[in-house]
């Protein structure tokens, strides 16, 4: 395999290039019996959908998914569960240029020289519209987590820097995630966001963004020591997403400059005996395993480099030129990578819950 | 499984806790007819070794690794290597408290709540010494990429924040890292850090630490889009080094603020047909494959929670405790940490090497 | 993952249930530049199509395979190859009583006992037409050792014995199989096959068969002991296959009669400094790894339980029934499996090729 | 990894060389809480163990196994088990000729392909040594089945053929294995089968042998299509121990001379709401997945090439010779392969039953 699957029970392979006929993955080792149909994927598909508002990528995709087998009316059957998607706006005729120059800061180069050969319509296989295919599986955890897990479990995610205005974390609010184009939980700072990123995007430039994705009700327990510690695998599926280049779990970076006083979460018991800790640094893992308190991720995701100005780039002969890259792009993709975290961090804890319920049973 | 290997062609897999009678690990998929004996791997577990300074734990350990099997007259013979390190200083005789408390910010609490049982002596399988496995691990992964890879790959780390002290990277002189105990790669840095850890030291507290660990020479090619792009490999393996909660990539989380123009990494052709990059701020990755520059990575490690101040707890019998840390431990975890690190990017490397000639060859 | 996917470097995962909208697979691992379309994969298709004539199901499918990614101006390009076929005849109107019953030798009992929901249409997952993606990946398994492998790997099959009525190997002529309908490799048997397979139709009953596999062309040194054996991949490989219930590699379960002086494969050197080996009992394959002989298998293929007697068996509701089943069945499935073992036996070589290459070099 | 482990949850990889110092493995994925300890292990190891009797190679191990890590106060705590044995009685002083020359029959020649190095002494890797870690995983993994399958799962084998000589099954009689030194189950084969093989040691020569396997309380449910299937992950585990060349399962070959009535093995209802099969042709697996009969397979194991009858052979320098294979050898490897294929079979079992438990959970 060369890398196009994630996960070790809850498995998907995503196969699909930007402008090939269709994109799709194949999810295998779903549990049996979990409600599920095309209508609970398509609502997280549309989030990440491009084409929305003016923040985001013009071109116009549907993003309509198809269930190819692995339920059967109305229930999943055990059986692996093939998704597609149709690509309909490609446009791809006109890619003379890009044909045989690399973008700086793209995958153009590095797949030509571990491939010697490359789609380069729309970055091929390298484009984040690959990402689709994450939230579709994404939203197939999600209904594994929901049915096995009591109460459910909630993910969520949100956009707190976008270049570099960070958010105001006391004004955080979900309900204000979803009514805003940059999935920002900071009412206060939206005005600002809108007038700074019509800045960027008028003047053919990009800018970068920082993603927080938490998930709540992650029962205790989930995780593998020592290689496959939830944060490890946490932090490979928020690494592999397109343009991220740095994860934290918790505190993160912040804890370097803390004391072992500060950093310890303390606990007490709550009445019904379980355990309540007085602060959360640690993300809700301790060695690699859920503590029971919010799972917390963040991930930065940089600029892309598909911008208007030139740069100095080769091209497959080994020629020098100016690389500008007109064509309909984001100016930051971090917004769009918002229900990609979540979906990330959903297959990563699908798969946990039954690795664990694999060697330790329902306990 | 439940985690305790890492790679896919070169996988190693390691068992041992802190206070039984061994440690050890296997190393399989090692290429064939590769030099090595126990003198290659030996000063790599000296380098991570206890003991050697007032900075680190005062547990002492020779950690002898002995080779097993897969080396036959100097040579790797493409069999499994078993490595093996006896334990000698345990002291567990001492462990009337801990065997019932949960020490706040450790995985003690999350064992117990995964497993039901645990071994409390020295922290168990989570203690930090599981590390010397990977790094004996990581020296056969050294021998392996020198080997293949025509002049060696040169991985190094160093401490580059220490508790919230920064070095001033334009003093960055490598040589200077095996001077100090610090792995301090900054020589006007090392007196205010040898004070500072000394007061930290008899406080009875701990410090954070952020290590860096550059790779040169690395192939262009190497790493295995989608899913495990290189870049998303190396999080997972520094995430699941002890006490990591964060991982940047070359600029990492400073790329959120930057514009496109700024993170594009130009392009221009040396005289020998390769590609001359103006600048690295992608830290030797894109789109998940090597581009041939140096591999940068940084890795945040938190305080350890084993202080002597007393901090609020719970037993597994549900009582609420006061845990205070007493015995041999490091103010700060980070310092020994450099080598696993080194040791880390130095499997993650062997491992894409080799999946990178299974499936493109040696081009 | 449940198990959809085979092979390590060389990957290639299912979907599809029989009477679903489509059937398909991901190929993840190919090396990149290697020629294909889906010229090269449709013959192999159409060998094991159904309702070539009236020793198969009259079950009509064009099974017209699609390439849907990976492919790029008739070269891989070394991402996922996604592949697609559409069901176009399922017939799932009439399948009232099997929906509860089960029918004996067959799957419907297992799957329901497993997962607690089957789609009982056509046999759902665990029908035969799943071996139709087997067949799509073994093509692109050939294209990858053709390109590979100096002078290619020739792959052939042929029926050895069908129902109780064996070949006479003496007569064995490759050209003939492609000259009837079973496959056969004896043009002394095919009438004799004809009148008895005839028989068992018009009776509504079925018959077993021998399946014989022989690769040509293996390079020596193809394998990776201990656990991953040339002959144990091949073993799982064939016995995944739909009613296989036995596996012999070179002269397989003769060999328990043999003294160990019969069975020694002697060598002697050619010319041109290679072995030649003076027999080939071990089929191929010693301590797990490619002689350079050819590759031999054969796999034991059941009579189908389709048939029109009716047998005892139980229904969902745990009442005693007595089930007959009509329709459209082979009356020996053994016949079909013959290009599929072709296929299983290239995705087995394909990935060791692989492995091999990543382990250890071009040697 | 080249392929020392089995297993995807329940996991264990060996290492180690008949003439190095230990040979080890790492059990990786056992729940935690279940009683183990050496005593446990032992007394399996001890009925594979050499010297035992005349007819098995005199060459003396004690084959002591520790357990040096995963157990604390008498139980698994989840974490990988460390297995080690000492090598005692090596004698690799007189491997003058054997060093150059290739056994025919043997993987010394493949080796030396593959690798282009070996360890030559008592066969290194490819020695069935090697045999003696799986059967100390077996142990643990009948201590996984037995703490976690109510009223344990039995697996027993025995030697149903040797040389040429069958049991009559209808007397066999599983007390009988244990009280002779064949593992045979046909008190009336005994006497001539000891004739018979002294007559073969007496020879210098060596003989072939049939060994079944069988499992009693499996619970219905395990296996995981489509290519992981229950019989393909045996016929891999069991086509994996040295020499073995075939592998049935249930009727095995004898189905292809079936027909479709024959085969059906019909169901009825027991009182108590189960189902009762009439027959277990199938032996205990439909589609895959296990029915809840006895799980029956049986494997071919070739004479042993190491004959004191001299074989045309060639040596590393591609120089004619022939070989004569003095020192300590089994005259029947069958024999030793009885507690390996039991091994083999709970492995394959335990692995299967977290699969399904992770997948399913405990229905």
């Amino acid at each position: 395999m060369s890398g196009n699957g994630f996960g070790t029970l809850f498995r998907f392979t995503t196969f699909g290039e930007s402008h090939g006929p269709a994109i799709g993955c194949v999810v295998d080792g779903v549990p049996p019996r979990i409600p599920l149909s095309e209508a609970d994927l398509q609502p997280w598909l549309d989030r990440r959908k491009p084409g929305q508002n003016r923040f985001v990528t013009q071109r116009q995709e549907p993003d309509a998914v198809r269930i190819l087998s692995g339920v059967f009316e109305g229930q999943t059957t055990g059986t692996p569960i093939g998704l597609l998607i149709e690509n309909t706006d490609q446009r791809s005729k006109d890619y003379g240029e890009i044909a045989q120059q690399f973008r700086p800061g793209h995958a153009d180069v590095t797949y030509w020289q571990k491939y010697g050969i490359r789609d380069y319509r729309g970055g091929g296989r390298s484009s984040a519209r690959e990402t689709a295919m994450r939230v579709a599986a994404g939203g197939v955890a999600r209904a594994v987590l929901n049915a096995l897990v009591p109460g459910g479990v909630i993910i969520r995610a949100a956009l707190v820097q976008l270049g570099p205005h960070r958010i105001d974390r006391s004004r955080w609010n979900w309900e204000t995630v979803n009514t805003n184009p940059f999935f920002c939980p900071d009412p206060g700072a939206v005005a600002d966001w809108e007038a700074y990123l019509d800045g960027v995007r008028k003047a053919g430039s990009s800018c970068g963004a920082v993603v927080e994705v938490v998930a709540d009700n992650v029962p205790a327990g989930l995780g593998a020591p020592v290689y496959d510690k939830l944060d490890a695998d946490l932090a490979k599926a928020l690494m592999s997403i397109n343009a991220v280049k740095g994860v934290e779990i918790g505190d993160g970076f912040d804890t370097a400059a803390y004391s072992g006083e500060d950093n310890a979460d303390e606990m007490r018991m709550n009445a019904d005996g379980s355990i309540r800790y007085l602060s959360n640094h640690a993300g809700g893992i301790l060695g690699g395993i859920a503590t029971g308190q919010p799972v917390i991720a963040r991930m930065a995701v940089k600029p892309t480099s598909s911008i208007l100005t030139p740069r100095h780039s080769v091209d497959i002969h080994g020629t020098e030129v100016d690389v500008r890259t007109k064509g309909r792009h984001d100016p930051c993709v971090g917004i769009r990578a918002v229900p990609v975290a979540e979906a990330m961090m959903a297959v990563t804890l699908a798969d946990h819950l039954l690795r664990h319920r694999g060697q330790c049973g329902s306990r």
